[in-house]
């Protein structure tokens, strides 16, 4: 007589094999796809998305819940992803199967739209289907159910247990110290460096990133790396991690630092569990904490001094005739360089955090019906013009530079500052445990940092709570105090 | 209330977005796929094959296809697609869920063995994922049913309606005419021209096959090309045709006719009517006339003395070093050069067809069980011994050199000859249709001939069986004469 979870099985398989289905499809689109196929793939992802729901909402599996609930398996994969699945059945039966297809397609269409709206510098190309795809997504907020507010049902989506109230004051906190150490340094920093509007070969840098993000770790039998218009890190499954980063001609900065982040997103992907490949619970626990990864590889690691004294000679065998000049300093400072930017990805550590702020603040108002999505360039331009004294010339440097929305992640950005906060918190804890760690960075060694976050993350996968998880790790609450300590050192060392 | 039609329609978009994700999964798996992927993808894409399976022997759409049986719609699209959907729907009614779900997996392990199996040389690797696949083909026939022999079960798969028999006797009038004449030839024709073995950079190959493609009329808004170990083309959809060649410094004659036979194929499902993207009836109704277009644009367009003359100049530019000296008549000669050659992709027009013969009467001795999967690479080593007058080193360049029966296409290989008739004798049809139709290749403008084809065979898709089609376009039925014609005439003027 096979357990219960043996009946489970078979149909946690073809979860993972449809999930996985649609996960190739959706990095397809944004990598591969030639343009005429958006409208059938939109389609498409929309049909295999309701397949999953339908599979999810099975009733067969509310029923192997309940025997498993009530015969308490002592195994611990099992009795997470008990409690994983027992969320994502009940919040899946909560949304009619007619809504998840009609997101996904109104996803679809929403980001191919993006793609041409956003050369175009056209807001009206994409704001149909932004209306259209907010209302739907008020529809599922409403059909999650919330008690505090509807937004809350969606941040509920990327940050489990998570409110808006607890992470408005979370941005409260976080803004308050920041604030003012980031414009005494934008004015004390002056013009960015000469060298970052010199030419470097794409495919020159392509292969550099290739390499780079090999050192660092990722394994390229399990995964591979692309160029998109937007980086960023997908699991089609567990051997399958892939990336992407973007390689500009005129900016190395944003093809090597979109790389290192996105294979700090790609190294937490490879390091979940295999044996937990088809459960509910072999994945990540929350958004906050794979960005967590990513952005402690881009500025805790990537970002220090140690770090850039490794890269320069590097990148100097690859661009001797931009680079051969370039002094330790010089380029520890490039690297660093603060800026008034518009632009979130090219932003540096001290204002990513306002840009955003000021995207939660947009959607918060849009969610509380204080906004119109017509509205949203006018209101994006001059929140830019508050938080950060610059106003968009265009929309394609402003309410467009995003594809977050068009992809229907609602709820996701806060998800950044809180990455923000945990990567400086585990790096102290890191820093703690791994004496020096810092020598090892200097020669391009992240291997027992690697492992460390292997052992004290990775290998969790969802056991917990992200919120949990991190306070075992930190030995208390998440605060930005780490974060603004970190800041407030090295850019005062930096700049003032 | 909707027509059974209407309420059809729903299920058939289904089946296509199925497929799609279907055929996207295959192409990833050859083209992008990161080695470790493998099991999970072989996996996934037999849940996929499975839900496919599922969906189709549906007892509703049973249900629906005989209410419209009934009623006699007048559409053609609607007419043409009853037909084809009762076939797919009775076939595949006859096939358990299980045996597909087992062939599917089987297929995706086969296929990872032989990319490890081919550069090792080693058939062992391949020989238990191809016995088993063997076995469930067998099965499969079984489940199918047959009158003849087994074979022709699995020949209906892809030729439908087509004979194990009619097509031995089809290759026996061939071959009379044809082993006479290639013999001939390749006496006379002495060895390889020293061209063929300098040294082409791949990438500029590949930039030039990505320009002569879309010369050719492939239209890269609705499609792509990449390279792969072995070139194929697919049609994720309508709008997404995906084409590869392989590029190979040592062989730029390779790239370039892959690039023109896969061009021909992609010409092809770029050509089907958009209308019928959703419908059973809107696809190429047989390999054997797909085929036709690949070696028509091949051979008779891509290896004419018109199309080289104007190839040569192109490639002169890419080339200088390695053409600049070449003589028009020379490279026409090394275009054609007929060769006693191990491998079928690279073989002449001539011994291309005892090449496919070669693999027919292997697979026929293997469904006869007159032949184990363990004695395959002594018995192909024998007949290409006999056959073409070569032994092959190794298996690398033996059996291990297709990939077709580890991708589980068993009963496909005679396809590939019967493209060749119908290439031959649709090629006579056109060119007394359409005058100065070698100027017009003579200038690279194949778009009088591709309009020929869209009017003639394309806009039809599965509107009838491919044998009913050819003998429309024919005006009786297709036989072997057009292509010994057209090979005697052209090989004799080359080299006797």
């Amino acid at each position: 007589m096979p357990t219960p979870f043996e009946r489970l099985l078979p149909k946690l398989q073809e979860l993972t094999d449809i999930g996985s289905a649609c996960a190739l499809m959706s990095w397809d689109q944004a990598v591969m796809m030639p343009p005429a196929g958006a409208a059938q793939r939109a389609r498409a992802l929309s049909t295999l998305q309701g397949l999953l729901h339908d599979r999810l909402t099975d009733p067969a599996i509310g029923e192997l819940l309940a025997e498993l609930e009530a015969s308490g398996d002592e195994d611990l994969d099992v009795q997470a992803s008990v409690r994983v699945l027992r969320r994502d059945h009940d919040r899946a039966t909560k949304i009619p199967g007619r809504l998840v297809r009609a997101i996904a397609e109104a996803e679809g269409l929403a980001y191919q739209a993006w793609t041409e709206a956003r050369p175009a510098a056209d807001f009206r190309l994409l704001q149909p289907h932004l209306e259209r795809l907010f209302g739907l997504k008020k529809e599922e907020a409403d059909a999650l159910g919330w008690e505090g507010e509807r937004y809350d049902a969606l941040l509920d989506n990327f940050e489990p247990g998570m409110t808006t109230a607890e992470v408005e004051a979370m941005f409260s906190s976080l803004t308050q110290g920041l604030v003012p150490l980031a414009h005494e340094v934008l004015d004390a920093a002056g013009p960015a460096p000469e060298v970052l509007s010199r030419e470097f070969d794409p495919d020159i840098q392509m292969r550099f990133c290739d390499r780079l993000a090999q050192a660092l770790g990722f394994d390229n039998d399990r995964g591979r790396l692309d160029t998109s218009p937007h980086p960023f890190t997908i699991g089609i499954h567990s051997g399958d991690v892939r990336q992407t980063t973007k390689a500009d001609p005129k900016d190395l900065l944003l093809s090597v630092y979109a790389l290192i982040h996105e294979t700090g997103h790609a190294l937490y992907e490879q390091g979940l569990p295999e044996r937990m490949a088809d459960l509910p619970a072999g994945r990540v626990p929350s958004l906050g904490l794979h960005e967590s990864q990513s952005r402690m590889w881009e500025n805790q690691v990537g970002r220090s001094r140690a770090f850039t004294d490794f890269l320069l000679p590097l990148l100097k065998e690859q661009f001797p005739d931009q680079l051969g000049m370039m002094a330790p300093e010089e380029w520890y400072r490039a690297v660093n360089h603060p800026q008034r930017t518009l632009i979130r990805v090219t932003s540096d550590e001290l204002t990513y955090n306002l840009h955003v702020a000021l995207r939660f603040e947009l959607e918060i108002a849009l969610f509380r019906d204080a906004l119109e999505v017509s509205d949203l360039p006018e209101a994006w331009n001059d929140a830019m013009a508050e938080k950060i004294g610059l106003r968009p010339p265009s929309d394609a440097d402003g309410v467009l530079q995003d594809m977050h929305w068009a992809m229907g992640a609602i709820g996701y950005f806060p998800t950044y500052t809180l990455g923000t906060l945990y990567a400086a918190a585990f790096f102290d804890a890191a820093l703690r445990d791994l004496a020096g760690l810092m020598d090892d960075l200097r020669r391009g060694d992240g291997s027992r940092l690697l492992a460390w976050l292997r052992e004290h993350i990775h290998r969790y996968a969802f056991h917990m709570p992200a919120k949990e998880l991190g306070e075992q790790v930190l030995g208390g609450p998440l605060t930005p105090e780490p974060f603004l300590a970190y800041a407030r050192e090295k850019y005062t060392a930096l700049y003032l």
